[in-house]
């Protein structure tokens, strides 16, 4: 068994959620995988790795919708707003979803489900920062493991 | 260092929390698993996998009742209801747990605590179609790595 | 490809957030891995894991503010109080993040971003019980592959 690992950077939006099976499929068919493990690792705090419906974009925005609606950006909610009312939206949105995300490969392809696709969602930017969103850029770690090397 | 994958299918109720320990122990058992990791992956959108209290009943109800009341059936709240007004709830809900989950076997046993359970969570259906419980009907992939061959 | 496991024992507060990558860079360095995974699971039902920001201690107080609005202790809202009013926020609070983490190792450090640590999150005990800070007291379980031996 034989292991590879990498740093994707993966281009976002100041937020939202960004697809990236894509990359994620192209890595390891470059690795040769055949069966074996593919972890993520998002390094950030105010981003993290989601499976979601791939098809309506209304999911994504209803999601989205619905963090805001229980982490809402309100200044007198919270103690930490270092870089601004939206920092601790950030962190909470990540405390409820996951940084790290493990996806079985299967005869070469990730053993996702028909309807699902593995996302970066970036969290609140602070509103008027420019800098920020490539500190948040979702850079995303995989270790994968392949067999029969 | 060896890998077994399969795919594992598990008769679900219409909605609710069912545990899959059981399943999970017999399939590493004859896989001859001692020392490795076990990991599943739910391959649909409106359910996901959790580690919950096995003991008592009314955690499994208190817990679909906390999820109702943070990601309620309500029509006008979402924006994608293609498959009625529960379909943004069962994607939400599977966003606040996870479709993944890894857990180390020590001594051919899968590491859980006393009081730990493995659960599958359906999410809620639409109201009055018979199809889809088979669509989420739960099927549980597992990587299982196993050492020593 | 090997692998090692052992069961780390975390001393811990009564409730919060308490760091641990100390803890599991020591042991990872120990064991003399260079590239893997390592996984941690959580063995309790009132504990769980969060990767989270390490250098301001309010967004600590502020995710345990948050879980306490979400998830409060009240008894109105729970069938389940075995064992006092916070049990089923603590049932809860472990549904919302994660008993399971997988981290990648490069070069022999947990690729963690520059401003993530690990934490075990204790969720709240009950008000006046001395025995139960042991049961929950946060044992850890890593469960580490390491490669080229």
């Amino acid at each position: 068994m034989h292991q590879a690992t990498t740093m994707l950077k993966v281009q976002t939006p100041s937020r939202g959620l960004v697809e990236i099976t894509g990359e994620l499929q192209a890595w390891t068919g470059r690795q040769g995988m055949q069966t074996g493990l593919l972890t993520l690792f998002c390094r950030h705090t105010s981003a993290s790795l989601l499976v979601q419906e791939n098809a309506a974009p209304e999911v994504r925005a209803d999601l989205e919708a619905f963090f805001d609606r229980i982490a809402p950006e309100d200044r007198g909610l919270y103690a930490h707003d270092d870089e601004g009312p939206d920092d601790m939206p950030a962190h909470i949105r990540a405390a409820l979803t996951s940084v790290q995300l493990s996806i079985p490969l299967i005869d070469g392809c990730l053993a996702l489900g028909t309807w699902q696709g593995v996302y970066l969602f970036e969290h609140p930017p602070p509103p008027a920062s420019a800098g920020r969103r490539d500190r948040i850029a979702g850079r995303v770690m995989a270790c994968g493991l392949k067999q029969g090397y």
